[in-house]
């Protein structure tokens, strides 16, 4: 390589996460300290990935980052923080010296997901961690990275683990205890399906930055919710996940995400991230249970409409179809299931009787079937860099 | 009149209210004695109203109860309780023997409303406060009615007075001081004006009687409400009240609404009153009031989609106006207002373009504009008696 090209280019993949307890609120602004503890599931990056290459040079000019496929403003309010951050990792790891490169050298960011983004499905947590976990890779950073992608996105720390993840809201004042770690690995329950239900929306309202802020400055529920509620649903839900036991983390799942968005409402301006579809989605998950007389499937929303559903394997294909009837595709029917094979299943007239619902056409715009999946990975295959020998986008995966 | 006619013949009509402190939840079910006291608005009776008759007769030989013009079983479970407290109030007042007619003597009752019972504009309020109204007239019972009424339908006891009414929760186990009482009288603040808006909805899927039992089973949330938020706002509502401070009565309408509905949401399985429209009309309030940079609009919602409009005199017309646009009538636009007369406005560039909202044809069914008004009354006229002369319906109103 001649010395004029990069002289590290690193390539690496993040998942994105799904909060079974959600994060919604922050007691430190400029930290990005969080006011109560979090856990999500995180999903397969078969189905759902950010990709990131990462080139450092000390022939670049300047920082710069593509972010599928477009040249972004390196001076975006997240980016600084989080390289600054990774600066001072750096400094106090002390073997700065040691390496050929240095943290003076600037870097060019090329970054895609292989899922829209307006599908609202968390892709900041994504982006931010596999940034992260890019940028230490090619900085020559080790350790815990929980604050470097938590400076670029809260819940972007949680993704920087497979499986099951916890974010704890740590004590400290400078948030050094503010970290994301593993409470089960990915193969822990290998039974558990994850649905994700794209909803048709108008754009969303609310931004979570500003949204968690106004909530906390107007929110009394909130603040009870985040002081008296989660830390005893932290403690249920990691029990849930060890022990496997479905109906108790499926129950939670459901009451945690109705109460973070009961808190929205309780916000003034009030926020309201679920839509028609989504009441009719959550209507359809109780009915599907009724009718089954147990906790088959679960739900939980964001700050978004789409559902993400939780459910185990012996289920997935009924609850689709159940899915599929409630919400007929308009056009596509073929493409309405992406992402892992599901044996297409008819529907009992009993639950079709059960689940009593005036079929949406088109409410929902497609499903991803997916599952809980491993961490950040680098990728060893140099056919797979988003940045080309000279430093500049090459490809759009 | 010959011995076989009814004896005595009452027609009476009571309003219906709008809480701005909500009341959602008993610690009672029996006694219907609520989890917090709540504050609502009498509507007037131009608008709005329930006219019931009442006659009773030694010659009656049961019970007979007619709604709407339709027959309905007499021992339906929230008539008798009424009946009974009715009964254990005259007994106590110990001047039975000195009337002519006696408890014995067999009642019936026909009861109407002027307006659509699918609207859900709480006509179980008004209805049960009739009765409870009418009755005491027709047996010759004095004093407070509130037990009464609200053992039909509790907030029915905040329909007995006109103006600004209050249910205090009261403390006692067998429910005597939870009772309602004027807070300020109908002619107190005449600037105010209510505008009902009709919203198209499927129909109501939970109840509200099961609805808040659930809450109260399940919602942490409605709890926290009841016992640390509701308290302190009571008496800033009746202090904004009394001071007739719009901006203060406003604000905290409509916050008291959301978090009504949080609690709701908070419910599991979680409960929804509110649909995309009701939605699209708390978006337009809030984009209003930023438009003119000051508070001049608020909404609250009960147990269904509709909103329920507070503003002045002064601004009618323009939010009129402002609602027609986002909601343009689909059909018969000449009766998309009902009530009170509105000079027709029209919305200047600057506030369409501040509204920004996407039309939403027939989101709005029709506008009901009215006021503060006055509590039930007793109606001379004998025109007007909703019985013949045999007791029986002689005419639907």
């Amino acid at each position: 390589m001649a010395s004029e090209k990069p002289q590290v280019m690193v390539t690496c993949t993040a998942p994105v996460n799904i909060a079974v307890i959600k994060y919604w609120g922050k007691r430190d602004e400029a930290l990005i300290l969080p006011i109560n503890s979090s856990l999500s599931v995180t999903l397969h990056q078969d189905q759902l990935k950010t990709t990131t290459t990462a080139a450092i040079s000390k022939d670049f000019t300047e920082d710069r980052i593509w972010l599928n496929g477009r040249e972004e403003d390196v001076r975006q309010p997240r980016l600084q923080p989080l390289l600054l951050c990774l600066s001072a990792r750096k400094g106090t790891a002390g073997d700065g010296d040691a390496l050929p490169l240095s943290l003076s050298y600037k870097v060019h960011v090329a970054s895609v997901n292989n899922f829209p983004t307006a599908a609202g499905l968390a892709s900041s947590a994504a982006g931010y961690a596999c940034l992260a976990y890019t940028l230490a890779q090619v900085y020559g950073v080790e350790g815990d990275l929980s604050e470097v992608a938590r400076r670029g996105s809260g819940s972007a720390c949680r993704s920087l683990y497979g499986g099951f993840v916890e974010w704890q809201m740590g004590k400290q004042a400078d948030g050094t205890d503010s970290i994301a770690q593993q409470v089960a690995p990915e193969w822990h329950w290998p039974q558990l399906r994850v649905l994700v239900l794209v909803v048709s929306a108008e754009k969303k309202l609310t931004g979570s930055t500003v949204g968690m802020q106004t909530s906390v400055e107007t929110s009394a529920l909130l603040k009870f919710r985040a002081e008296a509620v989660v830390p005893a649903r932290m403690t249920e839900m990691t029990r849930y996940i060890k022990e496997r036991d479905f109906h108790g983390f499926a129950q939670l799942t459901m009451k945690d995400s109705n109460q973070f968005h009961a808190t929205c409402l309780d916000t003034f301006p009030p926020i309201s991230y679920l839509n028609d579809t989504s009441r009719r989605i959550i209507q359809l998950v109780h009915r599907f249970n009724a009718h089954h007389g147990q906790t088959k499937v679960a739900y939980t929303f964001d700050a978004g409409p789409n559902a993400v559903i939780f459910t185990l394997d012996d289920t997935v294909a009924e609850f689709v179809a159940a899915v599929r009837h409630s919400f007929p595709p308009t056009a596509n029917g073929d493409k309405f299931l992406k992402g892992l094979q599901v044996i297409p299943s008819l529907l009992s007239d009993e639950l079709k009787a059960a689940l009593a619902m005036e079929p949406t056409p088109g409410g929902v715009q497609y499903i991803i079937a997916t599952q809980v999946g491993p961490g950040p990975q680098v990728l060893d295959d140099p056919h797979v860099h988003l940045l080309g020998p000279d430093g500049l986008p090459q490809r759009v995966a």
